[in-house]
């Protein structure tokens, strides 16, 4: 605390730079308020009492908050069992993305497996082939750190141009939590590694104990780095749809390859080749040849709100644009904003600093004129990388790809304040 | 990723140092694979299809997890609608509270208030006094803080020597959260705050829009310091026994300072010596006389695993320690943890530096021999201030205090991995 600074001029002068024209329509509450009954009365909430602390054991959002869920697009795939749901991040802030409202992709239904039948199995090039039991992971030195999970066809629908309404539907299929677990160099070592040899040219392949086992091939490199063999997320056990009791993260790659419900590491001579990495997560370009091994998350951003589900419901004056950032190359340095489709940009305020491989948030405080805008947001990372535009991301990568778009989004917002999804040339 | 170093040595050689008489321990589960129809035989769950994404729209924890919940002691006080109930941290890791079982203290009940009814008066020595609504609040620049929230009551019980057997009951009326909302400071820059004259004497006054309004006075200092009118927690809307829709953080400050409902926030010459500030939350010395504006949460820790609710379930071998600490006067620099009751003391590893005003992990991987412990922690902040045993604060504090125990917790873990709650001299 400072006690030399003068609050009053300094803050006054940081509002008035921001809100030039904005007292009037933020202080209307107050001309009103001799005449608003929810402060001249006392209202039934003072005056009786509310819930006690034995209520809610374990407590959920108030009814109010009834919309904020996650949704699934029925259309999308012929079963929800092998389908995905969306966070809704257009009614979030802040970085944390509360567990329940997570988004979720199965492959073959989120399975219900305990603690005590948990096994998880270490084979292949190791000294000793090793099965741990749930008690035995939790023997290891732990680690934590915030991560974003980002399903790979997360923005997919928007290649063709679906142009879906809403910041939920087309960037929803991403979470950051806070992840416990153990490294899982730390578990290959326990197996004895130097069995394998010149570990330059190995991989292990991981998969899952529900029935798809969704199995990946992950380069040793990757593997001895930041992969974590994750137990808790957000401070506690990891839910049933996210993989409880153990899941891997695969910091900064697709989501997929973070697989749950994990069963089995096998140390091979090189990659499966698995349908997980070959007909489904490759980039089929204009001329039919396909991407493969394309892990990582480039950096991406999108504003959240103003946006399709979460309009402006006030007047011209102040407005707080905020929307998230990410890359899974490095930490995002900073984010760009602009009103008119690209053709301006304003630097956003972050949150916090950027962190490598977690969401960051970011700010931009505007003097709305209550005229129309094409909103956007334009992500950088420490890599120096610039999210691209959709126009030049098309044009590297054709319209056939379902995966890793990460371009730039624009969202029209009228006079009315309403947002619709569009493209701009 | 670094290609030069070579995972295995270095991993091995950590975890033989760590960990020297574990090996045998950990890898029991390989040599019964063979056997264990748990790795031989296909399981149900990889044979049928798990549930769908449409399966739950908000999720809750898997009914294995069903213990790790808030818990409250009904023979604490004569109604649960004021009473308080506990975080359950013997269970968590990591260092985020989920908002589901982060901890309650209600004075007259949690209500429920829609943002459409909610109401914010800034009054007193003001400008211009003024009254926001929800949408209001909304569009002034928004910050995001992970701050601990402790009631000032938290290990009030161990005074007298209550001995309750848990870190839930002794420690967890804690949380940790991911704040976002508009600083206080705005808010009084808004409705004018030069008409208060010299701002060195001033205080703010802040109550709720529960029946127990809940007032207490801040120093006007703090007030334009770093307290906070928030409305989002880990991400999404706080949940209504947590202030839907609006609560005020006062970082590092005791918990009943940090109003939930907030409804009315007056600028004054001096305190208003509410109850909350005179009869209660202040601390009787041995002599009779009381301190009073003993706001500030000093330097704590705890062991959170093991401990009664968290027993060891194996033997001798690799042991996880593993505990959280936190201080209200700077961040978090450094956890010892003594296994012999405070006779000598190793140094903890934090899961992430420490951050002020935040919870912080602290992990001790030992070589646990099998015989019994003393297990303590002491933590230390960024100020060098050292957490006291039980006996130092004692003898300044006597033993008619109810808040503000920040003594060294001890634990007593036997041979056979139980744990109780006892006091070393």
């Amino acid at each position: 605390m400072s006690d030399s600074r003068d609050p009053f001029t300094t803050r006054r002068g940081f509002l008035k730079a921001t809100a030039a024209a904005g007292g009037a329509a933020m202080t209307a509450g107050a001309a009103h308020a001799a005449g608003d009954p929810l402060i001249t009365e006392k209202q039934p909430w003072a005056q009786a009492l509310g819930d006690g602390v034995d209520a809610t054991p374990y407590g959920l959002p108030i009814k109010f908050e009834e919309d904020v869920i996650r949704r699934n697009v029925p259309w999308l795939t012929a079963d929800p069992i092998s389908s995905i749901n969306f966070t809704p991040i257009h009614a979030l802030d802040g970085t944390i993305t509360p567990q329940g409202c997570a988004f979720e992709r199965h492959h073959s239904g989120a399975i219900e497996l305990s603690k005590s039948d948990y096994r998880l199995m270490i084979n292949g090039l190791v000294d000793t082939p090793l099965v741990f039991t749930y008690a035995d992971l939790e023997r290891f030195p732990r680690e934590n750190h915030v991560y974003f999970c980002e399903c790979a066809a997360n923005t997919g629908m928007e290649w063709a141009g679906a142009q879906l309404n809403g910041a939920q539907f087309t960037h929803g299929m991403i979470h950051n939590m806070e992840y416990t677990g153990v490294p899982l160099r730390t578990l290959l070592a326990e197996a004895g590694l130097d069995a394998a040899g010149d570990l330059s040219d190995k991989w292990v392949y991981v998969e899952g104990a529900d029935a798809s086992s969704n199995g990946r091939s992950i380069p040793m490199e990757k593997a001895l780095d930041d992969v974590l063999v994750a137990f808790k997320a957000n401070g506690e056990a990891l839910r049933m749809e996210h993989g409880y009791p153990v899941r891997l993260c695969v910091p900064g790659w697709e989501g997929n390859m973070w697989v749950k419900w994990l069963r089995r590491i096998e140390v091979m001579d090189g990659p499966v080749e698995s349908r997980e990495e070959t007909s489904k997560y490759t980039d089929t370009l204009e001329d039919g040849t396909s991407r493969k091994w394309t892990w990582v998350m480039d950096a991406k951003s999108v504003v959240t709100s103003p946006s399709p589900q979460s309009p402006i419901t006030h007047g011209p004056g102040p407005l707080v644009i905020t929307g998230l950032a990410w890359s899974g190359r490095g930490a995002i340095e900073r984010v760009d904003v602009s009103i008119d489709g690209g053709k301006t940009w304003q630097t956003a305020r972050l949150g916090a600093q950027g962190v490598k491989n977690a969401l960051s948030r970011f700010y931009l405080d505007i003097d709305w004129d209550g005229s129309e805008m094409l909103l956007q947001s334009r992500a950088m990372d420490s890599t120096g990388y610039v999210q691209p535009t959709k126009a030049q991301l098309r044009e590297v990568r054709g319209l056939n790809s379902i995966y890793h778009n990460n371009c730039i989004q624009t969202w029209w917002v009228k006079e009315n304040g309403e947002a619709e999804n569009v493209e701009v040339s």
